[in-house]
């Protein structure tokens, strides 16, 4: 639907492993000193000194994780690097290098790989990492993409989800719930398309939202801007699965309780009007939607002024004490329980 | 046909993707004082003081690298850390961690993950490296496993493929071969079993070749027996797709040209008696069949004394110019060249 139907189609198998390796890599550049040895021997060597190496790993299957009828293939590279990168910033690290491992059945051409690839070069140019490394194979069935991300940090900037204390300032970055409401709008017109493929939707209306889903960007600034502020994370989690399971996570790993207020969940005009044409709670959205990609991390009460009223950052709740829970206030004052599918009302009274 | 049937099969849908993280990873335990946070958050942290961080990553798939029906799935979780772990040890390094990555459909259920994983930890305690993280997840077929193996190495002993010099020796470590016939095996016993699901073959003639095939070991014995001999090798590769292709890939990456002799490649006897039975070479099994994860390393011809008649080491023979190409002395005295898919007697007079 999105997607150019009219690029050439080159089939992969005329050119074998090692060209294709070739032909996929050959437009990468080497950003990070840190590299030594990219692609090209049986592992990649990277020198981090005297800092910790962070690594994260995620696996993208079609069918699963993504519709290629609207995902268009530069994308899915990119957010393939997003979502792994994100790992890394939430550990409050510097990410520095990213392997990649693809399956493809023999449906897709040379062509649509290297669009995949010219996606994750974008993705490792704005955000200055290296490809070093990853496997390219056959798949009896659609695409399948493995993409470990390594990084750095310093020991003591390293930020876990168990170092959150009570009375810890609950804060999360940007705006939430837009990824979930650009997945619905895509698969309302994807279901248009089927029945009228000649239509042509005007989707600009919508476009904050659909950037969201099909191009989602990572927090890398977050790490410069807390130590531009001068405050230290004392936990941090990246929001991929919606913000209900993120803080019940970061709670847990901590052993304490928290309680959010639903009127402080920052969300973006467009991603409120989108819901409430979708009939969908926009609070419902945040929770349960996932994939922002934003990160929720915990601070000192302390530090309270220096992160108030930051355009980026929005302080949502506190922690509390464990045998408290997960909670949330919600706009009507009413105080209800979040579960890690989401928050659900009729729980409250248990 | 070699896997138990009887195992009680709990659906995966019935615990969530947390409780089957929890269920499968409890068994681990931490080897390597590197690990400072392994499975649990946003990613793994790893401290390698001033050595080098080595990466490494394989992407296995169901009906593509392996077959269920004469692959036991903790024989598979075994074989896929190896093949990754042969990597590291093919830079000169130690392998430390690992990550992995699983997507599966339901038609696992817990039981067969578990067993999947019972071969990982097996081959984790065996070779003391630390399972970090990975991603779970569901396929809309078949299964899929994807490993990250990290390692380290002061910087003056990693061995890359491009180190080799002319006059250099050529060195492969055991025998090869072997995983080609046991698969060769294994077919053969498939196609009778789906004659004749009631026979109930004796296989033990062919133990040796179907363990190189079901549960190969990398070698990671190999850069502490350099040490003892004293000797540094100059570049190296580890033999996961037959002994052609790897030297034609070393002796590539270090610009120049190689030749080795058919009377030195190790074969085991039984591999060679096996051979004779399904009428194949067992120089075509050695240069083309693949998944020893056997080394191939070159030295200088300095060393030879200290390598000379190891019970581990075979000196094969020796690097040349690079206009000479990459050739084989066959038993006879014919000189045959090499190519990527293994040799091929009527080329030679091109």
């Amino acid at each position: 639907m999105l997607e150019d139907k009219n690029i050439p189609k080159t089939p992969i198998a005329t050119l074998g492993e090692f060209a294709l390796i070739e032909t996929i890599t050959k437009d990468f550049t080497i950003h990070d000193p840190s590299t030594h040895i990219g692609i090209g021997d049986d592992a990649a060597v990277i020198q981090h000194g005297d800092e910790e190496t962070i690594v994260s790993t995620d696996l993208l299957i079609e069918g699963v994780h993504f519709d290629l009828s609207y995902m268009p293939l530069k994308h899915l590279g990119y957010k393939a690097v997003m979502v792994n990168l994100s790992d890394i910033y939430a550990m409050n690290g510097t990410a520095t290098q990213i392997t990649v491992s693809i399956a493809v059945s023999n449906r897709f051409p040379l062509e649509a790989i290297e669009e995949l690839y010219a996606g994750i070069r974008l993705a490792c140019n704005n955000y200055k990492v290296d490809l070093v490394g990853g496997d390219t194979t056959s798949s009896t069935k659609g695409l399948m993409l493995s993409v470990t991300a390594i990084g750095k940090a310093p020991k003591e900037e390293i930020a876990l989800r168990s170092g959150a204390k009570e009375g810890n300032l609950v804060v999360v970055t940007g705006d939430l719930g837009g990824a979930y409401m650009g997945l619905q709008v895509l698969e309302r017109e994807k279901a248009v398309f089927q029945v009228n493929p000649q239509s042509q939707p005007d989707l600009s209306e919508y476009s904050y939202c659909i950037e969201r889903q099909l191009k989602p960007e990572a927090r890398t600034d977050i790490k410069a801007l807390l130590k531009e502020l001068d405050v230290k994370p004392s936990a941090m989690i990246d929001v991929s699965d919606g913000l209900s399971s993120e803080i019940i996570h970061l709670s847990k790993a901590s052993k304490v309780g928290c309680q959010i207020y639903e009127d402080k969940i920052p969300i973006d005009p467009e991603v409120g009007k989108t819901c409430e044409e979708f009939n969908i709670n926009n609070t419902t959205a945040a929770l349960n939607g996932g994939e922002d990609y934003e990160l929720l991390f915990t601070i000192d009460q302390s530090d309270f002024e220096k992160v108030k009223g930051h355009p980026h950052l929005s302080i949502i709740g506190h922690m509390t004490d464990e045998s408290s829970g997960y909670n949330m206030v919600t706009g009507l004052g009413q105080q209800i329980e979040l579960t890690a599918q989401g928050w659900n009302g009729t729980q409250t009274e248990e």
